[in-house]
């Protein structure tokens, strides 16, 4: 087993739309719960929704306190058990803050659609989770991805995935439970 | 490159509910769309929406006209490419119809989230689609699984996935993604 933890900051802002522009995307329902559910049955540590939207951040309270607190849980209590890992930020800084209150240190990877030249492998990545003592927080950006902004704060970029042919366009909820299971699952 | 042909099935009808019972589930706007999306990524032929319900298969059909016919491809070709691999069915055994229609000898692969003593690895699976030649056909169940029905008709039964711990409760939408992945992406 890993000694490293495993989080994911789900993006929200600043993110780029269609024409590259920076913007606040809406967060969607089905991020939460599969990604929440996701991230449970892979042992992730915390999984971040990030939002500076007031209305955005009381709508993701409301529904994971449905099912963490009131009439959702006592129906599903799998469902409660995958969202009580969700933490509600306003931004990165804040979710840099929350885990460096623990005692690990923090290794920032961001992901991206895009084949980048100084991108670390899957094989590299998955060693240094096995063999490191860090934190690994993973970043994800919904809309057209993540801002220079967010991937400046990387310490590592992970490589892209590729399907086999020249189109690749994979919903974040694909994207996420694909990295993780080539980062944490079983191998063979 | 493999010489397989490789399908999915999203089977709403029979499936089981919580208690067990065989029931007909509704069609999830993201299933159509993030399924088709990874299809078209990883060169799927086809991706089945299964569902014997009229006003069901009317609302798939709609959406999925938004993208490949009217307005939505030209706004976003992507999805217009992704959705073009859709095919709406009554039921499975239109869907077999459909690709004994074509040359090749046709496989039904069922998966589960529960682990079966009898099922093919992802190893062994992934060996069987790179030498053969043959059209597999991926089984995928929504609400609680595939009914007995639909699971006595395989060829094989998949290997489940495993996180790592003793819980498992992954989306349709991360099953479907990692499966394919598991079986179809760069391995390393």
């Amino acid at each position: 087993m890993s000694e490293s933890d495993i989080s994911i900051a789900l993006i929200h802002y600043p993110v780029l739309n269609k024409k590259g522009d920076v913007v606040a995307s809406a967060v969607t329902n089905l991020d939460i719960h599969d990604i929440a559910r996701l991230g449970r049955t892979y042992g992730l540590k915390h999984y971040y929704i990030v939002t500076p939207l007031e209305d955005q951040k009381k709508l993701v309270l409301k529904i994971v306190e449905h099912w963490t607190k009131y009439k959702g849980g006592e129906v599903n209590p799998d469902r409660k058990e995958a969202l009580s890992i969700v933490k509600i930020k306003d931004q990165l800084d804040d979710v840099v803050k929350d885990i460096s209150a623990e005692d690990k240190e923090l290794c920032i990877v961001t992901t991206t659609a895009s084949a980048e030249n100084s991108a670390v492998s899957f094989y590299d990545m998955r060693k240094k989770i096995d063999t490191d003592n860090k934190h690994y927080l993973f970043l994800f950006g919904t809309a057209w991805g993540l801002s220079d902004e967010v991937l400046k704060r990387s310490d590592y970029v992970l490589e892209s995935i590729e399907g086999g042919g020249d189109y690749n366009h994979l919903s974040v909820r694909s994207a996420v439970s694909i990295i993780i299971d080539r980062l944490l699952g079983d191998r063979y």
